[in-house]
């Protein structure tokens, strides 16, 4: 299944069935809201399903990516992994921290979740001065999750996938990591794509827990980066069992993977700013690349390997707020 | 005022005044729940007030703490502070950090706020190996704040004073600092004594945006702690501001002071295990305290110059989750 949700003036929205192509949609029939369907999804679904089988044969009406929000517009709880190994090496490498020494432990932070940008939405920051950035990712909402869910318990947890991107404030960023408290003012609210999918629609692309194709950025509608999904050191159900170690997680948790990333990062590209300034800094001793003015666009796209949409773009403007 | 929110079988429980002296609660009349409060405070306030005032000549029923849920049982979102100056200082000085190195910048993490526990709840966590501590601190809860509210716009934006016990693992925390993402498995959910009021209700004990009342803590029926919750080196006007700089704050965001902590801790204790251990070390070369096991208890209470209940007490057990 395929959801979207449209603007109706309140803050959850109104959920959508959208066809697999991303043409047509139509109210769900079961849930008025995502979190209403999240909370109960095993008795929710069957009929939902059922409408969205009918759906994809026809009727609806047309799908306007522009009137959707995020596909949930504010979430109780989300915790963002940092999944790939070949940015969190480079970062560490470049910014000499040593936070990637121990693999046996994902990397993972709470942030803001009262609010998820819709994907078409301008995204109102302070000051250039904060070193604006986007940062590519997939990520998983979950049903609620029991305290001490392990992996393999986990991975059922996962009833949706959905894109991200992660705006960060790169200024910020080393001077609140180094407080080992974690970031709050270089995390300001993310953006998500506007369809999210059960992990079925993926196919044979959802594998191992992780989104098997590439993220598409295209930065000022430059090609920046087409790294694939499948690079994540931990996959989603680990990430999930991390999270829940010592807290339940609580229905329409959202668990993102970090940036998406992959070893030949000099050929696919990123999928954020600051990978790129990393092997220029490498490479060149220096970082040429300068990060996001206000004015410029950033458009994420994933398609299917037949090149079916999956989760609409993401297609934002960063303006002084 | 002074709010509780009883059980009511919703997650949000049922809003009620409380009388001063805590004695006896009333369903609010303007509003159903603490959230639905302060997301239209100006327009609700007034007409709470005038029922809050006629309860306290008389009327309602009598409040029965073990009834009542945190007064926000779950929030949009939950910014902790680390604003003790003695506190970080011992922390630092004992565990080799330097993360309070700026003096110019507010220490803070994101933290779990789809859940605040109940003051009398049980507190279920996995193991006891994870070094389970408690957290004796203040908060305050804000209605809307705009990105970029400066500090003294954000003193009006202050409506409630809460107390609260941030839960922490203490096993886990380094290991999760060292990553500079912040804390996630270190910091399950915390809980709330059972009454929130409006600053006024402090009187003169409000002062600075800081509560000037020690916060009486008691581990096992011992006295822990008495220490004063006004020595913090930032106003919660300025912790309100700090997490508005890159940010809205969404209406009931929950914004917390951190471990309430003293110059003379010797003399006056801490508000938790974390700090007796550091003064330990510090005096006696190694911590001998232990972190909490299953079935132990901690109290937290918070009393007016007078003696007139404030919060109302945090009152909890541990167990094996």
């Amino acid at each position: 299944m395929k959801f979207a949700t449209l603007a109706n003036g309140t803050p959850d929205g109104r959920l959508h069935l959208v066809s697999r192509d991303l043409t047509r949609a139509i109210p769900a029939e079961a849930a008025a809201t995502l979190q209403a369907l999240i909370e109960d999804w095993d008795n929710l679904a069957p009929s939902l399903q059922a409408q969205y089988d009918a759906l994809n044969t026809g009727g609806g009406v047309a799908f306007d990516p522009a009137s959707a929000l995020a596909p949930l517009p504010r979430a109780w709880q989300w915790l963002d992994g940092s999944a790939y190994a070949s940015h969190g090496e480079l970062m560490a490498k470049v910014f000499g921290i040593d936070n990637h020494a121990d693999k046996t432990r994902p990397l993972m932070y709470q942030g803001l979740s009262d609010q998820f940008l819709a994907p078409t939405a301008d995204v109102a920051l302070p000051t250039e001065d904060d070193g604006i950035d986007f940062e590519g990712e997939f990520g998983v909402i979950c049903d609620a999750v029991p305290m001490g869910t392990d992996t393999a318990q986990a991975a059922g947890h996962i009833r949706l996938v959905v894109q991200i991107n992660d705006w960060s404030l790169r200024t910020v960023a080393p001077i609140e990591m180094r407080t080992g408290f974690g970031w709050v003012q270089a995390k300001p609210a993310c953006s998500m794509a506007p369809v999210a999918v059960t992990p079925d629609e993926l196919g044979a692309s959802w594998r191992d827990a992780r989104v098997d194709l590439p993220l598409i950025v295209d930065w000022n509608g430059e090609r920046f980066g087409a790294a694939s999904g499948y690079d994540m050191a931990f996959g989603f159900d680990q990430l999930v069992a991390h999270a829940a170690r010592t807290r339940r997680l609580v229905a329409g948790t959202v668990i993102g993977s970090g940036t998406v990333s992959n070893d030949n990062y000099r050929e696919v590209g990123s999928s954020c700013i600051a990978e790129r300034r990393g092997i220029e800094m490498l490479d060149h001793g220096a970082a040429k690349t300068a990060f996001m003015t206000f004015g410029e666009t950033v458009r994420m796209e994933c398609r299917a390997a037949d090149g079916t949409p999956m989760f609409g773009a993401i297609d934002q403007r960063v303006v002084k707020g």
